[in-house]
């Protein structure tokens, strides 16, 4: 597939641009599909400005991605052309250690392949991301999206709704838990409304009183205000979990202090520093500090089944292609409700 | 109770001397206990010292406790005189919170009663610890010892026995699992005895060649230096859990990266500043890095009858109570292979 339409990122500080991109032909594994929607996650600026330090440039952006079979590989069993599609956030694994004979590739021993700035199972092929017409992906990791509801919205189910959802499964959150959500963005969102669904009475922790009626109208069951001490003190000891997605630098051993005995907090988000965790506070209370990275295409299978029996979606707000250098501007000063789509067909 | 003999440190910078202390008669639910040994923690000298800022003088120390029952109240249903039983680090909690419930004392709600240099439930009265002839303890918090095993060796069980078998059943260590410890102390070597017994293939982690030799007598599989690069990369990504016993300051990041995914690191130790850990060594891995404190009172008698049936017991080195400040030197200096115990008979 020579010259398809994307856009792509040329250095860290050219703003994105359209790219005449070359794919491989679809294998007798592959899948092509035509992309319909993509999301804009805030990986994507990272890497399309290098803050991570390893981009190769151009870099096609883009692990949100839905869209229609075009054509499959002799062997591809599991899909046809004119079949409902997502990717997410990686495209290959070894497919031979541990992690990916348990269904987690996300945690591939050998390195999983993700969907843009990686390099594919083969060492030396460099994927490119779903700000593109097309996509070519080994069936395998390939996942079915139902036509029950709207595509745009399901787009960043795949990285906003199974990094959430993961954790939500891993730990068992269920009726009956108190679950507290710090950070309202594009994970946050999902982890109220997914979290809520399960039966957890949930708390939309915050620093900014303008988020009150949004988080109610997410599914949270309270709103508590982390700039106020008393607040703090009254929170203290309450929650079974706490799902932190925030990734700027903040306290940890403060929202620590609001789990009950064996809580668990985890993190979602990466801050630019590491964090300053106090070991009494661990201590006293048996509680525990973890960390979670989407999840693997069985459990993404899973969770994109139960957000459609659930009718479960990702607020968006639908863009064009050429807005996406705005796009990342406003994500940026948290000016998105919750997460910007683009509509692949302005392309 | 007046007038019992003990030792007592009347403030931070005294040494331990010969105090008279008065205790209450045992009430209908208490039971009298003659002390025999009691074993020598860290704890009862950050205490006796006031580095954890919170000490009432006179504070007699010492929750390592092995005696005989020399009374019994009316209600006493569980012991009766001639028993040979222990004490560990709390006497009370308040027996109705969630945790309480739950057999897990150690994380009351609303405070347990630790052993010394705390106050009972009636908030009021101070407690004293087992560097003493007799302590008078209620029958809900006094364990059952077997005659099996020699006492001397059982009393750091009641502490450092309790601290390191609660976290490896809490988390399930069992064969097939690759467990490291870090720091060989009272904790450390526990830790390799218990994590071995319980079939995990066990790894003492070191900064001292010297350690090598006692590794391998207490049932270590595996004895690896901290200090070669090397190891710690061909380490990287091997074990289901770590057991860090370490309360000086050291690097977290450097042994969560030991973990696999999944792993589980367990904090026994305080350090004197707050540990600085990397939230993406915990979310690339799925890793968990948590705390746990002593273990409650059902746990403690399992831990015992386990101890009892596989033969557990500490390495000790006895002393006389007027050893005692000497004692605290060498403990300071890791001069004690692994614990001393007071032979109360000297008091």
């Amino acid at each position: 597939m020579k010259s398809i339409k994307s856009y792509a990122a040329e250095s860290a500080e050219q703003p994105l641009a359209p790219f005449a991109l070359d794919r491989r032909e679809p294998g007798a594994d592959d899948v092509e599909i035509k992309i319909l929607f993509c999301g804009v996650c805030h990986s994507d600026i990272h890497t399309a400005r290098n803050e991570w330090g390893a981009t190769m440039y151009p870099v096609v952006p883009g692990h949100e991605i839905v869209g229609t079979v075009t054509r499959a590989g002799e062997n591809v069993s599991k899909f046809k052309v004119g079949d409902t599609v997502g990717v997410g956030c990686f495209v290959d694994s070894c497919g031979h250690c541990e992690s990916c004979k348990d269904d987690q590739e996300q945690y591939c021993e050998n390195g999983h392949t993700q969907t843009y700035n990686a390099y594919e199972q083969d060492k030396k092929t460099i994927t490119y991301g779903g700000y593109s017409s097309h996509i070519v992906v080994t069936q395998d990791f390939v996942l079915s999206v139902s036509d029950k509801l709207p595509l745009e919205k399901v787009a960043p189910l795949l990285c906003a709704g199974i990094t959430t959802y993961s954790p939500l499964r891993h730990w068992g959150v269920k009726e009956g838990h108190k679950l507290a959500v710090v950070g309202l963005g594009g994970l946050g969102h999902m982890a109220v409304k997914l979290a809520s669904s399960m039966g957890a009475e949930v708390t939309m922790l915050s620093r900014s009183p303008k988020k009150e009626k949004d988080a109610a109208e997410l599914g949270a069951d309270h709103f508590k205000l982390t700039t106020d001490k008393d607040t703090m003190k009254e929170l203290a000891g309450t929650f079974d979990f706490i799902i932190d997605t925030v990734s700027a630098e903040h306290d940890y051993d403060e929202y620590l202090a609001l789990l009950k005995t064996n809580g668990v907090m985890v993190l979602l988000g990466v801050p630019p520093v590491p964090a300053t965790v106090s070991p009494a506070g661990l201590i006293f209370g048996r509680r525990s500090l973890v960390g979670s990275l989407v999840g693997g295409i069985k459990e993404t299978q899973e969770m994109l089944d139960y957000c459609a029996a659930h009718n479960i979606t990702s607020d968006v707000e639908i863009i064009n292609i050429n807005q996406i250098n705005e796009a990342y501007e406003r994500t940026l000063a948290g000016d998105v409700h919750y997460r910007f789509v683009i509509d692949m067909a302005t392309l």
